[in-house]
């Protein structure tokens, strides 16, 4: 049995904590939250306080805040283990005493949406290799997977991930705005979306790059730069040359 | 009954084939192509031909050639009611003498994988608002979804598909080679490609933008544009950039 402390109410606390509760082999031992508001929710399912000095020893203790709070949230955690959940922060972050660790489920959360821990990724890095072996534990015992990530290959797994969600998501928004200026429903396209996402699990993006900027189909590209202008006529010649480099 | 002709044995050709055959309603005529091989495949299933002067009179005569064969392909069709599937073309682009259409499938096909054209939704165009009827059925025989979409659109509708499916995909290739440098496996990320994709089912694009970009974490986006270098630090830069223009 592990025992866990989180820290925190946002959608990380929030979702860890609904899974915690429903997973044999771990114990949610207590949840903090500065916002009692957000601790109501749980009475009656698990131990919360607000209050630093009222936190009991676990197993481990997940720090799950906002990048900015890690260091100041950790200065007052007594407890033995400590991790933050943040894919923007090194584990040196961790201002407590004790042992250190990062527990970083790399998923986009939504409060609204139920998440389903068998499709998040974890991942974990640890002072101790001992730690480690924790970390894997309590990720299996939700149906994660996991990987050992360090801090400074999490440095970059964070930017990659802003080119494949935040990038990729605008990238849909210029989609969409184009299809509201000309009357034609996004809809149409949320199929290819989906296409294009499933594809790479099958071949490798530079495998599966298609269309006139990859074909240098000079032709096309003329007409639609012409069909574009300001800020997406920027981001289409940019990206198209990028295509072209890279190709 | 719909009978309809192909000309082309490429990947819309050879996909639309094998559906029509297995389609009730729908009587595959004829198959044309240049490519004498690409037919050997389908002998003993469809009447094949490389010969324009062959082709039997059918209702829908449909050209899947690359674009910038259309217009020479369709000078050679004497058949009635001819359209092409191109995202790409207007429908003038058609030189035969009868009526025209567009019938375009608005989805990214390769050879290897098997199309579900259930998931496919059409883009339908006609001069005639019989032949359009006549579109639509045929959509609907194969299972799809179809929209009445003109020509002017249809070139704006191309574009946005740019963005959707050509760009996202390179944005997914920026993160592999982010991830391919820093030995990290970028199976890690593929959850997080299908969550980005899955999302904007249920909410606009421009609801669901989240990231360092959008929130304006200056903090962020400094270390980030510090990990990169060259053509993904312009990539970077600027969509960022366009990201914060949107918000």
């Amino acid at each position: 049995m592990i025992s866990v402390t989180i820290i925190g109410s946002g959608n990380v606390g929030f979702h860890l904590t609904r899974s915690f509760l429903n997973t044999k082999g771990v114990k949610l031992e207590q949840l903090f939250s500065r916002n009692k508001k957000d601790l109501e929710f749980w009475d009656n399912q698990v131990l919360t306080t607000h209050l630093y000095e009222e936190l009991q020893p676990t197993d481990i203790t997940i720090i799950a805040v906002s990048d900015d709070s890690i260091a100041e949230v950790s200065k007052h955690i007594k407890n033995d283990f400590v991790v933050h959940t943040s894919g923007g922060k090194s584990m040196n972050e961790l201002q407590n005493l004790g042992r250190k660790g990062v527990f970083y489920p790399l998923q986009s959360f939504s409060r609204q949406k139920k998440v389903d821990f068998s499709t998040v990724p974890f991942c974990l890095e640890a002072e101790k290799s001992a730690d480690l072996e924790i970390l894997k534990k309590l990720s299996k015992a939700i149906g994660s997977e996991s990987y050992q990530i360090n801090s400074d290959q999490r440095k970059y797994l964070h930017v990659a991930a802003v080119f494949v969600n935040n990038f990729s998501n605008h990238m849909f928004s210029n989609a969409k705005e184009i299809c509201d200026k000309n009357n034609i429903p996004f809809e149409v396209l949320l199929p290819l979306i989906k296409e294009t996402a499933m594809k790479i699990e099958q071949m490798n993006p530079s495998e599966a790059q298609t269309g006139p900027a990859i074909r240098r189909d000079e032709n096309t590209l003329k007409k639609h730069l012409n069909l574009l202008s300001g800020r997406q006529k920027e981001l289409y010649k940019l990206i198209t040359s990028s295509i072209q480099d890279n190709g």
